[in-house]
């Protein structure tokens, strides 16, 4: 007879084994005092710290345009859709927010996802199932919800080195020329912050006749002259067959989206399970979304700001011989490659220096990169990163880690 | 060479020669003032519409309680959270909010998820896949979410007829003694409004050693003294291993959770990556929840109002002749057989009665099955209800459909 306790606990055994069973953190951030936050784990009440790895990048999640935004639409009409998008939770707010994202990306249509996972998951499953025979190339580091919606589409699937041209190349050319192809692959990888090559991917799906889909969770509202993310930063939008992004990072809300040509986004509207059978977005939610998207599209303070901010903190971290990783984008990873060490310096961090950032570990990242990831924005002061730098250093020494000399 | 244009084509082909191609009516509620909204569909300018057919069953997502809880937390803490539960986005909402769930069912522990789809989707894959060798049990009517969560399990499954306790048990007598087993069911099925024997089918679980999931999103705030679900009410959550249940249809807002005992979920907090890899839910939703859970737990005026709102429906209709189907709670659905008729219908209704009710066709519901369905709240008056019968009656006639004779 099976004994299910048994191998729960296992299950959970297995995690404290290798180091990486999960705490939660518990916080609530200050608004309008962003960076600044209450932790309230393991003390007796709330203790002030600085949040040091949020994705709301660029502290959207407070402007007082999309907090007015929200509290006009809860007033109006309240906390939920009350339905799916067919039956009743289509409200006038999403039919805008869909229009204002077809349009941040040059495309013709776009359609909401109850979160970025879920837009990923749905659309590649829902994609590839509609081509008989399609074959998907998936760049080896893309995030678990293009993997999962890969796998659940049930099509053959072959990996590509990250960011590899010829490896893709070869894989491409090792196939029938007449088999539908998606190549899938994200632009700003956000645990090394590196960036695709978004142009070459295109000239090959041109050369191979395949279709490409391109996950911009992390990029969106950041990089671009209006925020459209790296692929209007390099100018190859209208080459990207499928745009994706989130809601819930740098725009500060939460939810997902596509961007393509009508006729796509009309098929995964009408095919996707996990589009069609689910709550829609809460319009409050929406409407603070509307006011985040039009806002990054008109103001790049925000993201200059931002940039800045994380290239000082790259160059400080530098200085004092800190191993932060070659990232060329706003993210700033820090190698530890231990998950017990990465762990203990994250709660000396919290419990000694009121310094949240969270350790980064398997799944997330592959076995021995375990790191820190800082994603410091408009708001971190240059003192509060001097402080953060000198703390680090003190931390490095007394759990013998090593410095690396200053350039 | 794939001509994808034709081949996406053809797919939206295939929905207008079947007459369920969607089109999504535009619509925006009036606070304060539901089941009354305005419609921006075909119209110049908004016109003003009744919604018959939204799952805010209790027009909680307009209580004033829930409101005030959202703007104070929009307010405190900013619109999104900024992180997935494990960096940066676990709120002391979220804790808090978990706990009252769980206490609602009388369970150890409570899960949050972004919807009610995920909570299934992540729950049941992850579930039966750290269960080697699981064969799962599914009532042929479950919903696309458990569906899709049983398929990415990749496990063996065993579709019972709907709500046959007689068929399920043979097809758990068929099986090796030794397996993990899973018996998926819902509570309340929404599209007909039956319920199901639980107590049955946890006699089988005991017999057979099998668990047991309950997907109860249409009758969490809607049944059992403190809203707890068809599971509080027939005195059987203690036996059901797994209750799960959506924010975003009773209790007016959105998200989706599990309760069980602390060891399960665990597991799923700790391996499922639905939960894991994903933004969490706005602490501005989060905070709505926990009022509106809160209310109901006290409140059981909601839910005798929307009981007899149903019931006095349902009256009205047989009495006029109407093909009422034979619901047992509170769902009202009304039988047409054909998705033309039935769209033509529900546009008559909205064009020239200012009702708005959705169609329902496939794959919501089984060809041949095609339906109207009313959900009648509290605030849905007996004058409404009368015009709205009195309507039906006369397209009914104009429409060749058959009335029956008042009994
Ligand atoms: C690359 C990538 N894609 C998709 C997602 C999922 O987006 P969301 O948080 O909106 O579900 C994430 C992170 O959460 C991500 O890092
Ligand atoms: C039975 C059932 N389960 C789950 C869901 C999904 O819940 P949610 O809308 O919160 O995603 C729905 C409907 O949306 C449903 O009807």
């Amino acid at each position: 007879m099976t004994n299910y306790k048994h191998i729960f606990s296992q299950a959970i055994d297995r995690l404290h084994t290798e180091g990486r069973y999960r705490v939660f953190i518990d916080i609530l951030r200050n608004k309008g005092a962003y960076p600044n936050a209450r932790c309230f784990h393991g003390h007796n009440g709330p203790k002030p710290i600085t949040v040091w790895c949020s994705n709301d990048y660029l502290a959207m999640g407070q402007h007082p345009k999309v907090v007015a935004a929200m509290e006009e639409a809860l007033h109006d009409v309240g906390a939920g859709s009350g339905g799916t998008r067919n039956i009743g939770g289509n409200t006038h707010y999403h039919v805008d927010l869909e229009a204002e994202l077809a349009d941040l990306h040059g495309k013709e249509s776009a359609l909401l996802f109850t979160s970025g996972y879920v837009s990923n998951e749905a659309t590649l499953a829902t994609l590839a199932k509609l081509l008989p025979g399609c074959i998907i190339f998936s760049d080896e580091l893309n995030h678990a919800s293009m993997i999962a919606g890969i796998r659940n589409s049930g099509c053959e699937k072959r990996v590509f080195r990250h960011n590899d041209v010829e490896h893709l190349r070869e894989l491409l050319e090792a196939e029938d020329a007449d088999a539908p192809k998606l190549i899938a692959f994200e632009s700003v990888y956000s645990m090394d912050g590196d960036v695709a090559p978004i142009a070459a991917f295109c000239d090959l799906a041109d050369e191979f006749n395949a279709l490409t889909y391109c996950d911009e969770v992390h990029a969106v509202g950041m990089y671009g002259a209006r925020g459209g993310g790296i692929t209007e930063r390099d100018e190859v939008a209208g080459r990207v067959t499928i745009i994706e992004g989130t809601l819930g990072k740098a725009f500060g809300v939460m939810g997902g989206y596509i961007a393509a040509d009508q006729m796509i986004v009309d098929c995964i509207r009408s095919y996707a399970p996990g589009f069609i059978f689910t709550t829609s977005l809460s319009p409050v939610l929406v409407a603070g979304v509307l006011a985040s998207v039009r806002h990054l599209k008109a103001s790049s303070e925000e993201r200059e700001g931002q940039q800045a901010a994380a290239a000082l903190l790259k160059r400080l971290m530098a200085e004092a011989g800190l191993p932060v990783m070659p990232s060329v984008t706003h993210i700033v990873p820090l190698m530890v490659g231990d998950p017990v060490k990465a762990k203990k310096i994250s709660d000396i961090l919290l419990a000694e220096y009121g310094v949240y950032v969270q350790p980064i570990n398997y799944p997330t990242v592959p076995r021995g990169t375990e790191r820190l990831r800082f994603t410091p924005g408009p708001a971190h002061s240059e003192a509060m990163m001097r402080d953060l730098v000198s703390a680090l250093v003190e931390i490095w020494s007394r759990s013998e880690l090593e410095l690396k000399k200053a350039a």
